[in-house]
C-alpha cells in the first residue's frame, strides 16, 4: 500500500483497458461467429453487420473483469463474456425494428433491418440468440470436460436465460412498450432499467465471477457493483439522449422525447437525474471496498460513467 | 412372436396413444412455463395465447418416444420435450409476422400479433426461445446432479441450438424467404424442408435417445427415422395446403400458392408429391426394423402421416 499502491492506481489507464479488452473480443467473436456462407449466407451477413458495428463490447468487459476479481485469467471466461454480446446484440436488432422502437440509425449506420429488411432482421436476431446458448454449451463440452465444470456452465445457461427473459432483458422491454402509453413514477422507471439494461450487466459480473471460480460472497458482491452500475449506465444513457453529441453517439439526440419514452430526466429533471447517476456510481466502487486492486478496473469503469460521450 | 405379438400390434391404438401423450405434455407445459402475473403479465399472457393454440405436440411426442425406445420412461425427458414446444411456437409466432408470412389466423384463431400486436408477439417469441434454453438449464440443474448428467444436459442444449439456429430451423426460413423471389429446384426444396421442419424433428429424437441413454448406433438410427418423418411430416403438409379441409387445418387452403410458396405440388405435382411422401415413410419404418416392439408408436405415427388431416 502507501506510495506503491497509489504509484499503480495512478498508472492505471482505463482508456487502453478498455481498448485491449475490446480487442480480444472483438478478435474472438471473429472466431467463435461462423462466417456467412453456403446457404445461410445472408443471415449470417446480417447478425454480424450488428455485431460488428463498433459496439463498446461492455458486458464481454465487465463479465471478464469480474473473473479476473475472482483471481482468474480474463481469456478464461471469453466463449461465455462473447455469448453476452451476441443477447446484446440481438436485442439492439429487434429493439430497432419497426413495431418496437422504428429506428433507422444506430452507431452512425442503418440499422439493421434497414440494410436488410425486416425478415432478415428478425431472422437474424433470432439466430445470434440461439446461436448464445449454442456457444455457451459447445464451451462447456469442449473446455469444461470435468464433471463439476459441466453443473457450472449449465448455471451460466440458466443465469443468461434468466437475464435476457421475461425475468429479465425482455421483461424490461414489455414495461419500455408499456410506459409509452401512460405516465410513469420512478419506481417503475427503476423497475424498466434494472430489467431491461441491468439484468444483463449484472448476468455478465454473475458468470463471469461463476466461472472465475469466486465463492457465493464475492459473487454477491459482483452482481451488488452490477446492479448499481447498470443503472448509473442507464441513467447516464438517459442524460446523452438530451446533451450527448449525436457525431458521437452515431444516432440523432432528442429521440426519446420524441417518442414520449420515459426518462429519468423527463421524470427528475437533469440536475436530480446527474446527482442519482453519481449516487449509483458511489455505492458500485463502495460495493468492492473490500475487495484488492484488482477491482479496479470496475471501479475506475463505474467512475468514468458520468463522463461518458457515447 | 406369432401371434402374441400380432395381437399387441393390433391393439395399439394411435389415437389414445397421441392424445395420452399430447395430455402429459400439456399438463407439463402448463406447470413450467410461468402463469402471467406483475410487470411480465402481458408478454406472458400473448406466449401462453400461442403456446396453449391446441397444438398437436408432435416434437415433444417423438422425444418421448424415442426416450422410451432406447428404455427409458417417457416422463423422464418431459422438461427437455417441452423447451422443444417453446421453441416450436416462436418459431410460429415470428413467422407469422407481418414481415414474415403475415397470416392472420393459426389453427382457427387470430395469430399472435393480430391478438396482441406486432412488438408483443416479436417479444413473446424471443421470451418463448430464451425461456426454452432456461427450462433445459434448470432441469439439468435440478433432476441431474450427477457430474455426468449435467455434460449430457449441456449437450441437450448445444442440440437443441443447433437444430433451432442458423444450420437448423432458422436456416431453413432463409432458404424460404430467397426462395419466394426465385424459382427452386427439388434440391433447394428438400434442403429447405430439411432445415425448417426436419432438423427439429431430428433434434427432437436426438434429445430423446440421449437422455433415454440410447448409445450412439441407437441415436444415429432413431435421427435417420426422423430425417425421414421429418421430410414425409412436410410433405404431407405442402398436400394439405392444396386439398386439405380449411375447417380441420384452422386456416384458409391455398395459402401457400398465393404467396408463391414453394413447396413439392408446385415442384413435383401432387401424384409425384404423394409417391414421395409414401417414399419417406416407407424408409422412416424401415430404419427401424431392427428396433424391439417398444419403437412401434414411432413406426405407426410414420404410417398415419399420408392420412393426417391437420
Amino acid at each position: 500500500m502507501g506510495i506503491g499502491f497509489g504509484r499503480m492506481m495512478q498508472q492505471f489507464d482505463l482508456k487502453d483497458y478498455l481498448s485491449t479488452r475490446k480487442a480480444l473480443v472483438d478478435s474472438a467473436l471473429e472466431q467463435l461467429v461462423p462466417r456467412p456462407a453456403g446457404l445461410q449466407q445472408s443471415v449470417l451477413e446480417a447478425a454480424r453487420y450488428s455485431l460488428f458495428a463498433g459496439g463498446k463490447r461492455l458486458r464481454p468487459i465487465l463479465c471478464m473483469a469480474a473473473a479476473e476479481v475472482v483471481g482468474s485469467e480474463p481469456e478464461s471466461v471469453l466463449p461465455a463474456a462473447c455469448a453476452l454480446e451476441l443477447i446484446h446484440t440481438y436485442s439492439l436488432i429487434h429493439d430497432d425494428l419497426p413495431a418496437m422502437d422504428n429506428d433507422d440509425f444506430r452507431r452512425g449506420r442503418p440499422t439493421c433491418h434497414k440494410a436488410y429488411g425486416e425478415a432478415m432482421a428478425i431472422l437474424a436476431g433470432d439466430a445470434l440468440l440461439t446461436e448464445a446458448f449454442g456457444l455457451v454449451a459447445r464451451f462447456g463440452l469442449n473446455y469444461s470436460p470435468a464433471a463439476g465444470s459441466a453443473a457450472t456452465v449449465l448455471r451460466v445457461v440458466e443465469i443468461l436465460a434468466r437475464a435476457s427473459g421475461y425475468q429479465g432483458m425482455i421483461g424490461g422491454q414489455v414495461i419500455d412498450l408499456e410506459a409509452e402509453q401512460s405516465e410513469v413514477d420512478l419506481e417503475t422507471l427503476e423497475a424498466m432499467h434494472r430489467h431491461k439494461t441491468g439484468a444483463l450487466i449484472c448476468g455478465a459480473l454473475e458468470i463471469g465471477a461463476l466461472l472465475g471460480g469466486g465463492d457465493a460472497e464475492q459473487t454477491q458482491s459482483l452482481v451488488r457493483f452490477g446492479r448499481h452500475f447498470g443503472l448509473a449506465f442507464q441513467i447516464t444513457d438517459d442524460l446523452l439522449d438530451v446533451e450527448g453529441d449525436p457525431a458521437v453517439m452515431g444516432k440523432p439526440a432528442g429521440s426519446d422525447q420524441a417518442r414520449n419514452k420515459k426518462t429519468y430526466p423527463a421524470v427528475l429533471g437533469m440536475e436530480a437525474t446527474r446527482a442519482a447517476a453519481r449516487d449509483h456510481v458511489v455505492k458500485a466502487i463502495e460495493v468492492l471496498a473490500d475487495f484488492d486492486e484488482k477491482a479496479l478496473p470496475l471501479k475506475e469503469m463505474a467512475c468514468y460513467l458520468p463522463n461518458r460521450k457515447a
